[in-house]
């Protein structure tokens, strides 16, 4: 298949990611459906005009004409999906997501799918902390990283595809890893991050704090504000990853403990000076 | 003393924080000079408009006419300062600061401090990750929060003009705590957070991770870019406060660890309904 102007695409779940790429792709003129759960969702976005049409039913005619269908769904629900409905695609028809973890949602469709249909995953990381199509928002992709995470199952046109989707919706970086290098590195970037969070949101249960608080406490816990059904279901598919990340990070934590009480202040400076340094490689690429 | 616009004011210091002090008063019609490190400083700001008058030496006739004074250098070398200098201040002079920490600079800034002094400690908490004057920003303070923090030796006088003083500057909130109610608060809302940004920032060394970021590793690690000869002073001072914040976030994490391993869905999803709501306290109040 080819990705132009007439290429029928079809969104399964219009949440903040969802809702991101329709806007994004309806701007610049592809022609975009959508199915989802709520009537108001939809009427929210035909409202302003983020899509051509859309349904809350499962609609085999509306399915089997899309060319390229884009799940925007939790991982399990996003399985299930895959499972009960996978029949109303024509032959040649291909999925993409925008999962978050990879290895076993990835696994676990590819293994299921019809033989004449190609599920090419990718995972565009420009999370928001509120959820529903209502904060979608396609600016958030500009200057943000796209990742396309094929396997040995998918075809070479398939990944040229999902790559130039990746570009259409206005990502600075597009990347390709296999299904397990993402895992490992999501587990330290963005799991890891989300833990970190939560654990300082949680660990201190004074009351009034927010009276003397300065931006980088609130830096900090931005994402605090978490999508649980979402999260916890993350954090459970790539638990090894994410324990192991978490074990490196506590260890790190211990060292600047140990220094604090020896009084190691060369130690500590040592340590901060490498920080800046690296931190210096993670600065926005200007847009 | 008085605070209005005749009143005698010298910054000592005119980095980041000084640099912003300076503009905030000056923008605002106060009298303000200066005492600080290097020429290019004074430069800076006299060619901005920021101060009145500056100087790099210690200038006995300058200090003996300062009516307020604020300190805004490490604590190390504020405390050094007071022990060397203090003979020039006139009597009935008011000095304040901008330390980090509290409880040790205090007590040893105010036992040593001459009878007809008075030492009146202010903690802005709007730092910047860089340093230096070129960093200065008055517009930080706008939202940010100001803490003054008297001890039996200071006058109800010293510590209403503390709080105006901090009015002046533009911060949003101003509060009263003791030292030691301080550094417990800072050990967890600002020295806990520039701990687990450096822990982050160096527990993983894999190459070209900067690829694939997204913002809440970005967010987490901006302060991570560090000033070591500050923080590492900071952090040594008030070492018992700070270990005892690592532990309970520490312990906070390894409870996490358990859920995971368990597969505690539940646990883990009461654990981010707590956070989310928490983290609601935090937002910035608009301004």
């Amino acid at each position: 298949m080819k990705l132009d102007k007439n290429t029928k695409i079809l969104i399964i779940g219009l949440g903040v990611i969802g809702g991101g790429y329709a806007s994004a792709l309806t701007e610049k003129g592809y022609n975009v459906s959508c199915i989802t759960k709520e009537q108001k969702d939809i009427d929210y976005a035909l409202e302003r005009g983020m899509i051509k049409h859309g349904t809350t039913k499962v609609d085999p005619e509306l399915i089997g004409e899309a060319e390229l269908v884009i799940f925007a769904l939790y991982p399990t629900v996003f399985i299930e999906w895959i499972e009960k409905y996978q029949r109303y695609f024509k032959p040649g028809t291909l999925i993409t997501d925008v999962t978050g973890v990879k290895e076993s949602v990835v696994g676990t469709v590819q293994s299921m799918l019809r033989d004449d249909v190609e599920f090419i995953p990718a995972h565009p990381m420009a999370g928001r902390e509120r959820s529903g199509v209502e904060y979608s928002d396609p600016q958030v992709f500009k200057g943000a990283n796209y990742i396309v995470t094929p396997t040995k199952k998918n075809t070479a046109e398939a990944i040229e595809l999902c790559k130039s989707l990746g570009e259409i919706l206005g990502f600075a970086r597009i990347s390709v890893l296999s299904p397990e290098e993402h895992d490992e590195m999501i587990a330290f970037l963005s799991q890891l991050t989300h833990c970190i969070a939560v654990a300082l949101m949680t660990c201190n249960e004074a009351e009034g704090l927010e009276k003397y608080t300065g931006d980088s406490f609130r830096d900090l816990t931005r994402i605090a504000k978490i999508n649980d059904a979402m999260w916890s279901e993350l954090f459970l598919m790539n638990k090894d990853a994410l324990i192991k990340e978490m074990d490196a990070f506590v260890g790190e934590v211990e060292k600047m403990k140990r220094m604090l009480i020896s009084g190691d202040r060369e130690g500590l400076r040592a340590l901060m000076q490498r920080s800046t340094e690296r931190r210096s490689l993670f600065d926005k690429p200007t847009v």
